[in-house]
């Protein structure tokens, strides 16, 4: 128990709490916003006219109010001229996005990657749809930070990339290397592809109001984001999600990205729909196209179940695990799942503890392929909401090359 | 954000903090309470005097201080006069225990008990040793309530028996006939075996200082406690932590308890330990006689490295999937650990990825078997931690029968 906080603190707090929401919920009357946050008419009143005047929300009159008398005015946050960079780093391409306050993504490029390239061949790149995309945005913008989605493992309290599959990046800085490459005091943040598709989808998509949920990424291999208790789980180093690496059937194949044998991801990851298609086209396929191909070839149906069965039989292990109210299928794996939910639910039924089970729900993402750009946006505004007036992480001018 | 605490919150949370930093810590003087907890020295002086007037702790002058001048009192929890009652349901026994503020065993009583007693049996000798051990109390004790330890799943809001294995209870309300038993107005709590070993075992064991921990806990079936960013894991109704229901060895045995092929506890339980001794005595011999009989016939080598082989997978994919600080081997996992250490080694360093083992400790239970009646305690002390001064959930005539 510490002593209370200061008078500034509370300000602080306060406007926090009133940017964040604005930011999560949207347009809200002030009359609803002193509801929302406990606070009374003339703090909320001094607040909204603070964040005005940094250029962070604004307050318009309600559209078709029907009410008699003043209308309480609405405040919303300015999503076009506060706005942070997403970088998604994934197997086959690289994606950046502007991300307004707000989480509407209001520009974006995408970059078909070969698998073999270095962290140094993708930084290139990455910087220059930064600079492509601020040279789009309009002038006197605010620009608050750059968040990165890595499928790879990031190392919470550095973003060192531990390792990544395929490109075969081991103990990789890449904040570092970023910000250099963008020039200018950039505040770079990086994360797991499906830690942060998860938070997005926790607080915009298909996840809101649960507090114990799992999103599993398919990509090539497999990864999980976990929220517990409303928590994101990161483990004691930042590398907890693992679960393509969980050993589900010893004796099995190989995983080609970490050596063991009987992954969970050999077994429901691209190689698996490889090895069923008898291909190897490794990376020349999308998996959705795999999947189409399969569901298309009555001689792969089998395997296809199979599949389907190893998937739900992963999803029964982590159920009795965590006991979630929801597991979301992302990535590749939207489209395996719906390919084969019927073994899915089946495994689940016969391996997962009817306790454990009983208030499950299944669930595809909302934000689609989104999520892990509105996620590394959520990494970029951190600081903005803890802290919306302080200047010292917004870089005002725009990132160099402008 | 909320409006600020009223003084009489401020002053209930600071009574709550330093009768909780006296419970969990030991006696310490006022002087570094004052650092420790951020108050002045006339508040913690002021909290003193209210928690000592309400006979929760006491003051001493420090034994053999040597510095000049008034020494500062030191601060103890009153342990022998503040107690609640634990109870440990477990396969094969009733144990039950008088356990002080500050965490000190005060009494205990154990009762071998046949596997199949329902609940309806079980309720009575457990009454019967909290009426015992309550004739034994000092007079003019103070008594806060019932934790009861329950290896089965329990559920969240109600402490409801979901299941259990052998006993075979299924949604078994439990608190209720207790209360019901012990006559007049109990608070009695349950929870989940492992999740209070672990509880007890962070907060004055082997993983104090650790956030991110799982308890292993091992008696016919397996079950974990699972701490995340210091907050332990319950999943959405209760039953995280049920691992010993993961699927491990496709094709493999029937689990009895779940009726799954596979699961990890049918690879690493007591029916592993049976059928490797090629003996049906399920029951009859406690598991580290079990494990004592494998070491001492050389036959039985080969399948106790196998043993060994699977705890280590099973741990392994644990590690991958919570990136944990801590694994601790508790109940017969203890014996069993420390008897295929090499094994287990070999098979973490094998399966789990480097980054998600590379700071991972493991460790056997520094409490012992007292870890889950300490938690369970812990259960029955939450009430008072939170509003020392409340009378509200104690009861200070002593339970019926008296």
């Amino acid at each position: 128990m510490r002593a209370g906080p200061s008078q500034d603190e509370v300000r602080r707090q306060n406007l926090g709490a009133l940017l964040r929401y604005v930011h999560v919920h949207g347009p809200i009357s002030r009359a609803e916003l002193t509801t929302r946050l406990g606070l009374n008419r003339s703090t909320i009143g001094a607040l909204t006219a603070d964040l005005t005047a940094a250029g962070l929300v604004r307050e318009e009159a309600p559209r078709g109010s029907r009410r008699a008398g003043r209308p309480s005015l609405v405040v919303l946050p300015e999503s076009s001229r506060v706005y942070a960079y997403a970088l998604s780093i994934e197997v086959d391409r690289l994606r950046a996005a502007r991300v307004g306050l707000g989480g509407e993504v209001l520009d974006e490029r995408v970059y078909d990657r070969p698998r073999d390239l270095r962290v140094s061949e993708v930084v290139g790149p990455l910087a220059a749809f930064v600079k492509e995309m601020q040279h789009a945005a309009p002038e006197g913008g605010r620009y608050v930070g750059v968040g990165v989605a890595v499928a790879g493992m990031v190392r919470r309290h550095d973003g060192l990339v531990r390792l990544t599959p395929k490109a075969g990046w081991v103990d990789e800085p890449l904040a570092e290397p970023l910000a250099e490459a963008l020039g200018g005091d950039h505040t770079v943040r990086v994360g797991n592809h499906a830690d942060l598709a998860l938070l997005a989808e926790h607080l915009r998509g298909v996840a809101v109001d649960t507090e114990d949920v799992i999103y599993l990424h398919g990509e090539v291999g497999i990864g999980a984001g976990i929220i517990a208790h409303g928590t994101l789980i990161t483990g004691h180093g930042g590398y907890a999600g693992e679960v393509g690496h969980m050993i589900v059937h010893p004796g099995g194949r190989t995983c080609s990205s970490c050596g063991a044998r009987g992954c969970w991801e050999s077994e429901i990851g691209e190689e698996a729909l490889l090895h069923a298609l008898g291909t190897d086209g490794s990376g020349r396929i999308p998996a959705h196209q795999l999947i189409a191909a399969m569901r298309g070839d009555p001689g792969s149906h089998e395997a296809l179940r199979q599949i389907g069965e190893w998937l739900g039989l992963g999803v029964a292990n982590l159920v009795n695990i965590f006991n979630p109210e929801m597991v979301i299928f992302g990535g590749t794996l939207r489209n395996l799942y719906l390919t084969t939910a019927a073994q899915v639910r089946s495994r689940l039924n016969s391996l997962a503890l009817p306790a454990s089970r009983e208030l499950l729900r299944l669930r595809t993402p909302k934000l689609g392929e989104d999520a892990a750009l509105i996620g590394a946006a959520e990494l970029a505004f951190t600081q903005l909401l803890a802290d919306p007036l302080s200047e010292a992480p917004v870089v005002p001018r725009p990132p160099a090359g402008r």
